[in-house]
């Protein structure tokens, strides 16, 4: 296998954390954002839509995307399970990791994109330009603040994301509260749930992978 | 089990498809978004987060998104399969549905929320409004078009969109392809490979679910 990763970036990170906590070790690429390296034609050879992460499998196959590699991954290495075992856990694992993509790492990542003068034009991803929207990054932090508030609510009921244990959901939630960062935004003062979730799989081998 | 559909809205066409490819009977409550019946007391108290569909499992648990229902259904009843066998048959399922969200359902949902006069303040799911962005209506506009040629690339390369065989990926990307009419898109002239895997795709039972 060949993992495309990229150190600065959530998105790969969710799949670095995933590898991690598999316990496998695969081939690493870094592929610089900073230095538009995903735009250049030997990594447009490998993924035409210009995004990292991407996995190479032993078969040859180009999965693009972080859900992609996740359910190769677990199918291939099914232990320990992050998918869930029962089809309960598997639809709740699935379901919060959706809501922490469509609630928290997409509004993160239009606040970010659209209002950072270091990504103008490059208010998607992808090899097309796109001009940033100032309206879109006010509309992208308003929605992340609630974001924190929806998870607050899950944690306070649930000692994880989306089941009893450590699953993907965990992963990708982590990664996008973490990444909140970039637009200045933490978990709230008062979010006791979410702060004791966060220290305790930031402190976790994989938390800083 | 109980599924909350609403017959106007491709999100809840899509597991409803899902459900008919499985050839399943699940009883259904419509929630009509015309009427905002998605954010009456009692669906809030189903689903807080105000979005269709909704599977209520045999397990009482609450699955909100639509990749939640599918890994349950698909768990609980693997034939036929609509997410792959394999590793790579899952990885690739799993990679093409993630693009067809991405690249087709987010810009055209953006184009339509942000550009219909009927769904003023509406321009995000879920009970808080938001006001309409008109430049990100022009530019879903913009991104669903790339999305077709993007699609149209693929499906001159394979019968269907990730493997060889109609899955989950078929049934997203097609009913995001069908939705693209709310915002006057079509498949375009030329794209012959997209219009017979459409063609075939509406000819099947769950076709026009």
């Amino acid at each position: 296998m060949l993992f495309y990763d990229c150190s600065t970036a959530p998105n790969p990170r969710r799949a670095r954390m995933f590898i991690a906590e598999k316990g496998l070790t695969i081939e690493t690429r870094d592929v610089s954002i900073a230095k538009a390296e995903q735009l250049r034609p030997e990594f447009l050879a490998v993924n035409p839509r210009a995004t990292i992460p991407v996995l190479v499998t032993d078969e040859g196959e180009v999965l693009t995307e972080n859900l992609g590699i996740a359910a190769y991954l677990e199918a291939r290495f099914p232990n320990p399970p992050l998918m869930g075992v029962t089809p309960v856990e598997k639809g709740l694992i699935a379901t919060w990791t959706a809501i922490a993509e469509h609630q928290g790492g997409l509004p993160i990542a239009e606040a970010l994109r659209n209002g950072n003068p270091h990504m103008k034009d490059r208010a998607v991803t992808g090899v097309v330009n796109h001009a940033q929207i100032p309206e879109l990054a006010e509309r992208g932090r308003t929605r992340a603040r609630a974001f924190f508030d929806m998870l607050e609510d899950r944690l306070q009921q649930s000692p994880f994301v989306a089941t009893d244990t450590f699953t993907l959901a965990d992963i990708t939630t982590y990664v996008f509260v973490d990444f909140a960062r970039v637009i200045k935004q933490r978990i709230p003062e008062g979010h006791t749930a979410t702060q004791a979730w966060f220290d305790g799989i930031k402190a976790r081998p994989s938390g800083t992978a």
